[in-house]
């Protein structure tokens, strides 16, 4: 019995985690959009804009869906936000973090 | 009339600004409660939290204010917001900004 907890604890551990990793690389493709006000290498343009490269994914992630959700208010995040899936957010997230 | 005009106008380049300007060494002595999170040198200790090493000084002034006005909403940023003056909010965006 604790043998077959332990294979299924491990199985587990290799099962589909909560949300899909980011894919750096899907993330530039989807960044085009992103440059023109946090820079083309994820450093703004503008000093009331953040930089956003070598931020925490995690964080990103989380500010990215706050401005979908209406949670964090911003009148230029909102619109960029509302059409990114979690899968989008996540490839976003870690190409910016990768930077 | 010309010559006055442009007068004015350099002695209005040097009056004081909207808001005063950061000193980031005293920025640094203000961060000292910043660091459980965002990490001693500005790079956060957590995942979910950001990053605020090489942060835009404007971005990071203008999101103080937020979290200080309840205009963007987090529960542990807006007891940390609450107490800082317009000058502390410089001064720590200058030290950030210049990590």
């Amino acid at each position: 019995m604790k043998k077959l907890m332990t294979a299924a604890a491990v199985m587990a551990m290799f099962a589909a985690p909560a949300f899909a990793a980011g894919d750096a690389e899907a993330g530039k493709a989807k960044s085009a959009v992103c440059a023109a006000c946090h820079g083309a290498d994820g450093i703004s343009t503008m000093d009331i804009y953040p930089n956003l490269a070598g931020q925490k994914a995690a964080y990103l992630v989380s500010q990215l869906k706050a401005f979908k959700a209406g949670e964090r208010n911003n009148p230029i995040m909102a619109p960029m936000a509302m059409p990114l899936s979690d899968q989008d957010m996540e490839d976003l997230a870690a190409y910016y973090a990768g930077l």
